[in-house]
C-alpha cells in the first residue's frame, strides 16, 4: 500500500538517533522544543502559493510535535506540512 | 437521495479497520491526534484558491474530529473540507 | 414582506425531520456537532471572493448553531452565510 | 448635523418593533442572537474589497450587538460595518 | 512644533460634550462603546490599502478607547488610524 | 560598529523628556499606553508591502512598550517596526 | 554533515558575549526581551514573498527564544526564520 499525500504534505519515517539536539543551554519551559530527524518517503504536489523544497528520499530535521502519525502495513510514518520542516541534512 | 458537497468540502464515509494507527510511540497530551480511514462518496467543485486533489472513490485518512456527521438513508457520511484530508491510500 | 440577503448570506427555512443525523458512534464532547435541514429561500448575490452554488428551493444541510433567526410574517427562518451550508441534497 | 460614515460603515435608526424575531424554539446558550429591524440613514463610500448594497431609506435586520450607538441633535443612531446588516426587507 | 502622522494614521483633538452619546436604552455589558467627538488636527499619507477619506479641520466620531495620547506643547492629543474614526460629522 | 535593521524595522535612540505625554485624563485600565519619544538611528530597506516612511535622524513618537532593546557599545538602542512608529515630529 | 534550511529559515550559531543588552532600564514584565548575538551559517531560498537579506556568515541580532535548536556534529545550532532576525551587525 502507498500513501500519497496532499497538497503541501508530506510523509516522512523517523529516524531513531541518539541525543543529537541535546543541549547545555537552559531551555525556558516550553519555549523552544527539539526538533527530531527522518527520512522523506512521500511528497506532496505543493499548492499555488508553496512550492514543495524536499524529495523522496532526503533526510531532514522536523518539529517533534507537528503532524499525524499513522501505521501503514505496520510501520509507523508522520504525515505533515512542508513548513514543519526545518532543514535538510546533506 | 444524493449529496453534492459545496466549495472544498468532501462526503466520506469511514472504513472500520483494526487499529492500523496504534503505535508504541507515547503522545504527549493532545499534541497527537490518530487519523482515520475512509472511501470518498462525493467531491465539491473546488474553489478560487483550492482545487480538489481527491475523487470519489479513492481511499483516504483523514483527521478523526474533522467536520459533521450525517445520517442520509440511514448510512452515516461524515462532511469535511479537502484540508482535513491528509493522504490518498493506493 | 420579502428578505433579500446581502453579499455571501442566504435565507433558509428549517424542514423538521425524524432525527436523520443520528448515528450510533460515540462524539467526543462538543468537537462534533449534527446539521440540520432546511429548505432554500432566499440567496444574496455573492461577493467578489465567494459565488454562490446554492439557488431558491434548495433542500440543505447546514450547520444547526450557525446564522440568525428572524421571524417574518409570522414564520421562522434562519440567515446564514454560504460558508455555512455543507451540501446540497439532491 | 448631518452624519457622513467613512468606508463601509453605515448609520442607521432603529424601529422598534413588536417581538418579530421571537421563535418558539429554544436556543443554546449565546449561540444565537435575535436581529433586529432599522432604517438606513446614511451609507458610507464603500472600500477597495466592498461594495456598498444598501441605500438610504432601507428598511433592514442587523446584528443586535453590532456597532456603536450615537446620540445627534437628541437621536439615538448605531454606526456599524455592512457586515452586520443581515437583509434588507423589501 | 508639528505632528506629522505615518501611514493610515490620524492626529485628533478631543471636543468636550455635553453627554452626546447618551441614550436610554441598555447596553448589555460592554458590548457596546459611546463614541466622542473630536477635530482632525494631521491626517497621515495613508497606505497602498487605505485612502484617507477625512482631512485637517474634520469633525469626527471616534471609538473612545482607540489610540494613543500624546502631549505636545501643552496639548493633548490622540493618534489613532483612520479605522477607528466612525463618521464625519457635517 | 553599525547596525542595520533588516525588513521594515527601524533603530532608534530614546529621548528622555520631561512628562510630556502626562495628561489629567483618567486612562481605564491598559487600554490606553503613553508613547515615547526618540531619534531614528537607522532604517531597515521595507518590504514588498510596507514603503519607508521615516529617515536617520527624524524624532518619532513610538509605542513604549513596542521592539526589542540593544546595548551596543555601551549605547541603549531600540529595534522595531515602522508600524510601531506612530508619528514624527517636525 | 551539511544543514541546508528550507524557504525563509536560518541557521545560526550563538556568539557568547559579555551581557551587551544590559540595560539600566527596568523592562516591564515580559514585554520586553533581550535578542542575542550570532553568526549565520546557512541560508534558506526563501519564498515567494520574502526574500533573504541576510549571508553566510554575517553577524546578527535575533530574538533570544525565537527558533529550534538543533545539535549536528556535537555543536550547537538554532534554526529559525528571517522574520526573528532584528538587525545585522557590521
Amino acid at each position: 500500500m502507498k500513501v500519497r499525500p496532499l497538497g503541501d504534505r508530506i510523509v516522512i519515517k523517523r529516524i531513531e538517533v541518539e541525543e543529537t539536539t541535546k543541549s547545555g543551554i537552559v531551555l525556558p519551559g516550553a519555549a523552544k522544543e527539539k526538533p527530531q530527524e527522518a527520512k522523506v518517503v512521500a511528497v506532496g504536489p505543493g499548492t499555488a502559493e508553496i512550492k514543495m523544497e524536499v524529495k523522496e528520499g532526503d533526510r531532514v530535521l522536523f518539529s517533534k510535535y507537528a503532524g499525524n502519525e499513522v501505521k501503514l502495513d505496520g510501520i509507523d510514518y508522520t504525515i505533515l506540512k512542508q513548513e514543519d520542516i526545518l532543514a535538510v541534512l546533506e
